[in-house]
């Protein structure tokens, strides 16, 4: 049976003011009408049944994201106690729902990517499902088209067609997992045209990659299994809290991905974005007949273009004589950068952290 | 007796959106701790008693005009009903004043211009009044030592030097008055050495204005005679408004000043600033140890310089990247401007009229 797990633990800084610490950017509705851990949970509509989902977030937001999900169980949500990386987080969703189902087949989603063509989606999904029943211990991953040379994502080097594969589905060995790259290393990677990026989007069976962690990474396994064990005990809470800060933080890729062999990569039928920057905002809003993007504001622009501005209706925002400007106002702060120092928004953060003003946070 | 008129009428769109159609430059703090009209009201403090002090504003504004100075009588506020200019706003408060003392020297100050050197301040109106009081067909004003070619004012061509003047207020028959040049005509009138740039502070007897205005302007003193002869009557408010709106709208510089032969400028003693930019509150304010102005608000700069930030203590403007840039928050509208646009701003207020988003002018 398919389960989907909902990775919703991401901070988000990239975009304070608007993302917060209690409100980071799979909670917010950048990229349409509804969050991004909404349309999320949309895109699993005909894949898997309420009863089949998961979410995982960390432990300061599972209100929130109870809020945000009303149809969603309270017990479907966990919330890690500390951030620990990928690793971990997608362990525990394969111990917890290998718990009830051992045989259970997992679809791992990131909250905070945007994508729209939710039937291509779904026939990817399906496919790769396919691929895992035809063969357990299969990880299968959807790569991505790369557009240019990105720095920010993890790449996929496909190796040999994988018998069975389609046309509307190429499909393929994964050769290799590469982090992210240096921007010459990833214009080799375009120039090859055998690299995709990482999509994040993963099915694999949650005893593939228990087994996968109890090899290589057997102290994360113990915690995980005393985590797991634990379930429906009253002392969940404090075990969960233990036993989860206990673990030394990896991403999966770094604890499996990297070294497992039997890994299929699929060329995404659907389009896909990480939506991780405001300029991202722009591919995905486009821009009014004076070249500027605006989210949720209202805007007058003179002699303004490139911006990127964020805010609510009934507040005005005019810009005057800017260029490649991101305004963000919100009721207590407002943020005003140039676009091309957008990745310092994190300094931003760690500096008000050191300034004692963590209520802006 | 002297008596002190201060005109605060202004509509100061060049601040929005910290000024507002009902809350213009001269009712904020724009430079100190008490609005500008609270601090020309305290310029005054030793020369006229609260009683021989009288306020022309808008009528929109008189009410904010009494809350920012309690200790004034309600009926010391004249409150015109549209806007006319210099000249009609000068001879109604030369009539106002006339008809309860025919003899009055009057001091005119605009609210809206920021001097701290209040004791040369004081030492400047005296010698003033004293010139007034030997000859008393005397216009007096005061001129500014231009520090550039400014375009933005009025200059004063000063003739020979008069007779009874100090090394300390150096004071000089006025040659000329000219209005606002271009660019290249104020660098020549730097280059003499003898243009004052018009501070729009003046001393003179009622009556010397009135006679002028009389003989040149004499649809206009026809109208200003008929609103002080109502000015004990219930009908009032009625004439006010008739009359006054039927006046053509003139400056005092244009109605008299350019034609008026007996006029004296005193070189002013004090510092003056007519704080009618943004950048002006770099002078005022001076700036940070990266360069930018903050004015009563809360920032942040990173890699930022040049900047002038207005706001609210409580609320966090962030800059990221920006060089020579405005910010002015407010809790309904926000402006981002590029520092070498800010002459635009009015643009900014004519298109919000032109849009109907009156509420955020």
């Amino acid at each position: 049976m398919l389960y989907a797990v909902i990775m919703a633990g991401g901070a988000g800084t990239r975009f304070w003011p608007a993302s917060r610490a209690a409100l980071p950017k799979q909670l917010l509705a950048l990229a349409g009408e509804r969050t991004m851990l909404q349309e999320t949970w949309d895109r699993l509509q005909g894949l898997t049944p309420v009863e089949r989902i998961l979410v995982v977030t960390n432990r300061a937001l599972t209100s929130r994201v109870a809020q945000q999900l009303p149809d969603l169980p309270a017990a479907a949500i966990l919330g890690e106690p500390c951030k620990r990386d990928t690793g971990p987080c997608t362990g525990l969703a394969a111990a917890w729902i290998a718990r009830r189902d051992p045989d259970a087949t997992l679809l791992m989603l990131p909250a905070d990517h945007v994508i729209r063509q939710q039937a291509a989606f779904r026939t990817a999904v399906e496919h790769a499902v396919g691929l895992v029943h035809a063969d357990p211990t299969r990880i299968v991953t959807f790569g991505i088209r790369p557009d240019y040379a990105a720095e920010s994502f993890g790449y996929i080097q496909r190796g040999a067609p994988l018998p069975g594969g389609s046309a509307d589905l190429p499909t393929f060995h994964a050769r290799s997992f590469r982090e992210k790259p240096t921007a010459e290393v990833a214009r080799d990677y375009l120039a090859t045209g055998d690299y995709y990026w990482n999509s994040g989007i993963f099915v694999w069976k949650a005893a593939t990659i228990l087994d996968a962690l109890a090899s290589r990474e057997p102290e994360m396994f113990t915690h995980l299994e005393r985590i797991a064990a634990a379930a429906d005990s009253d002392r969940f809470p404090q075990v969960l809290d233990r036993e989860f800060t206990a673990i030394a933080g990896k991403s999966i890729d770094y604890a499996v991905l990297e070294h497992y062999d039997n890994r299929v990569v699929i060329e995404s039928p659907f389009d896909w974005d990480d939506a991780g920057s405001w300029q991202a905002m722009t591919r995905l809003h486009g821009t009014d007949d004076q070249g500027n993007t605006v989210i949720g504001g209202r805007h007058l622009g003179l002699d303004s273009t490139g911006c990127v501005v964020h805010g609510n209706p009934r507040h005005l925002v005019v810009t005057l004589g800017v260029r490649d400007c991101i305004v963000v106002q919100t009721p207590d702060a407002t943020l005003v950068a140039n676009k091309h120092d957008e990745e310092a928004v994190r300094q931003v953060v760690q500096q008000l952290k050191d300034r004692g003003w963590e209520a802006y946070l």
